[in-house]
């Protein structure tokens, strides 16, 4: 007498842990130094200096009781209202702090998102290529994930496809960008061509179709790509946000959902969102963390390892003959295998205890997601096992 | 096209939450120092000094990228290992740290139980009086809550009356000991009485019936009364804990459930609850709390206030001719309505400054809950308006 959808998952691992804890066994068996592994976002780069500081000042300047109670079910007053100062600043919008609610990170954001829109037979659309969880998610809040083919010549977004996909049950798009495994970064030109065809779905359906934006890597871009402020461009959309890469705060579950008041029905989105979160057992985020952002709001990222780290490999793999989708965002690259086989390719890699993802789960078989958030001497070290691995396809 | 019981949920506010948040403007009205509120279950006693010191040795020992990255879903290992053995040596118990499961407090904690047992049709039987977010949890959940009515002459279980609730869709009960909003503590022996009729109907309805113990308050207990260990006395019981009142860390957000190893398909079990904290978004509790945790699972709190502020309240109010019900555990103390009436009780009660909440919710609808997690001062301040309240009764 037990749920055997949640059975399933939780005891279904997903393919990026199970090379993980392969590469554990294996570093044990011949040396840490002697794998290389590219499985998890982890980031490498440490928290910036101004998170300890926040930290130390918050437990210096006020009591215990005041750092650890309960904040109000949506947030700190402080940390809502710097993070809404930092959004308008930023991309001179009009975020008030009434349309942020705090959550454990972006997996809960997205979770409450799509439980308050997950009407009877509803549709959510997920772009290839997508993070495995958003599958998970739909499922669990009731909704039928639809997965749009990516276009894997450019990766950017199929605005014929994703036409193709929308019908009178669709929901909500999500879109991720930074992309996640790609590190793609869709342009403004691409969002608002997006934009346009919501509208018009929407005006034919006689609802809103919400996008969904998932953006813990609003802050990791590269080459002085930007990522557009995507209310700017389409009303209806949702903001989902997590200081875990940002900050290097992954585990500390702190980030938010963001409502709009452009967003069709505002108000009553942002409460059922609220509810979401309450019926899934959310009281309030970590209440030290929220001190921390609301010290931090402004604080970037020093993305310089990710930076380099990411021309490094994409130059030698491209060099031993690999195709690599170039990252403009985000810590992650996808590479093509040669023979179209990703899961082979995987396990060829694995032989020269090299870790890399494939990519079935993330709707792209014929690619391999490696992790960039890992240290540049591990780079290195792991070049000429990459070089063999090309080898073995020339023989 | 927004989920109405979401909405419902997030816009439906707790008449506690209303009662706070009117003392909070009353208090700019008149002065803090004129308002008595009872409404909040917030610790009022300062986390132990292990916790500080915890948190500042871990952010001098350890690096950035150790303390803030990810854990495994279920916990880091030092966590789960020194809550084990804590466990093990109290209460001779064979703990695991394998059949832990770290959660963002105890009510995802009691959401990923509840999903994972939630089966078409289930029920979930609740033992007045109750903590009302549980009706929320269950719901949310898809199943549904049976409430059982409390013996509001003891407020010990109700044997005769849990059966007559029982049916073959029972998946489990609900119970919660130290009691909010009694402050009672069940005996060993009405706990081997309910085991009984459980696997009396365990049997005949040919599943097991599970307990579900949520116990926040286990660390705060009374007149030398002791919590039974329920594994001992029940095999199908979960345990679902929280550290926000045993250490004061209720906005951190760190607990677990503990599935042991006698409850029936325990590791089926374990499986459906981390995947129900999966598809609730949950991916791992807040990393730091989790080191605080591994350094102070032994850490008991200072609760002398807590036990002063009880024992002059039910011997003031108990003078003034209020019948209270003795707690012996918790910090909740429930006053009888001499009329019966609770919601008017209150309502009288905030003529005089004094905010304490109607019972209806917590399926005791003739008794007011006094939170006793208070100020000393507060306590000894509001008196007055106490034996006031016992003169409105006698006019």
């Amino acid at each position: 007498m037990i749920v055997q959808t949640m059975r399933e998952f939780g005891s279904h691992r997903s393919c990026i842990r199970d090379l993980f804890d392969y590469g554990l066994r294996k570093a044990r068996e011949i040396g840490a130094e002697n794998v290389y592994d590219y499985s998890l976002g982890n980031p490498s780069v440490p928290a910036p200096a101004a998170v300890k500081d926040a930290i130390l000042a918050t437990l210096e300047s006020h009591s215990s009781v005041a750092i650890h109670g309960y904040t109000p079910a949506s947030g700190a007053p402080d940390a809502r209202l710097a993070v809404a100062e930092d959004l308008c600043r930023r991309y001179d919008a009009k975020i008030r702090p009434e349309n942020l609610f705090f959550t454990c990170g972006a997996a809960p954001a997205l979770v409450s998102a799509l439980h308050a829109l997950a009407v009877e037979q509803s549709e959510f659309l997920l772009l290839a290529p997508f993070f495995p969880e958003y599958a998970v998610f739909v499922t669990a809040a009731g909704g039928k994930p639809v997965i749009v083919p990516a276009d894997t010549e450019t990766f950017s977004l199929d605005i014929a496809a994703i036409e193709r996909h929308l019908t009178a049950h669709t929901q909500a798009v999500i879109v991720n960008s930074p992309n996640n495994p790609s590190g793609v970064i869709y342009s403004a030109a691409e969002l608002e061509a997006l934009a346009a065809l919501l509208c018009r779905k929407s005006a034919e359906y006689a609802h809103p179709i919400y996008i969904i934006a998932d953006e813990p890597y609003r802050e990791l871009t590269y080459d002085g790509v930007e990522v557009p402020f995507l209310p700017h461009i389409y009303a209806d959309t949702i903001i989902c946000y997590s200081y875990s890469k940002s900050l290097s705060l992954p585990g500390e579950r702190i980030g938010y959902v963001c409502v709009p008041d452009t967003a069709t029905d505002s108000e009553e989105l942002y409460f059922a969102i609220a509810g979401a979160a309450r019926a899934c057992g959310h009281v309030c985020a970590p209440s030290l963390m929220q001190r921390v952002i609301a010290l931090c709001a402004e604080v970037r990222p020093d993305i310089a390892t990710y930076d380099q780290n990411r021309q490094t490999l994409y130059h030698a793999l491209t060099e031993y003959g690999f195709r690599c989708i170039k990252p403009h965002g985000a810590f992650y690259m996808l590479v093509e295998a040669p023979d179209g086989d990703a899961a082979a390719m995987s396990e060829r890699a694995k032989k020269l205890n090299l870790l890399i993802v494939p990519g079935a789960d993330f709707g792209v078989p014929s690619f391999c997601r490696l992790s960039t958030c890992v240290s540049p001497d591990m780079i290195l070290r792991s070049l000429p096992a990459f070089r063999a691995l090309m080898e073995t396809y020339r023989k």
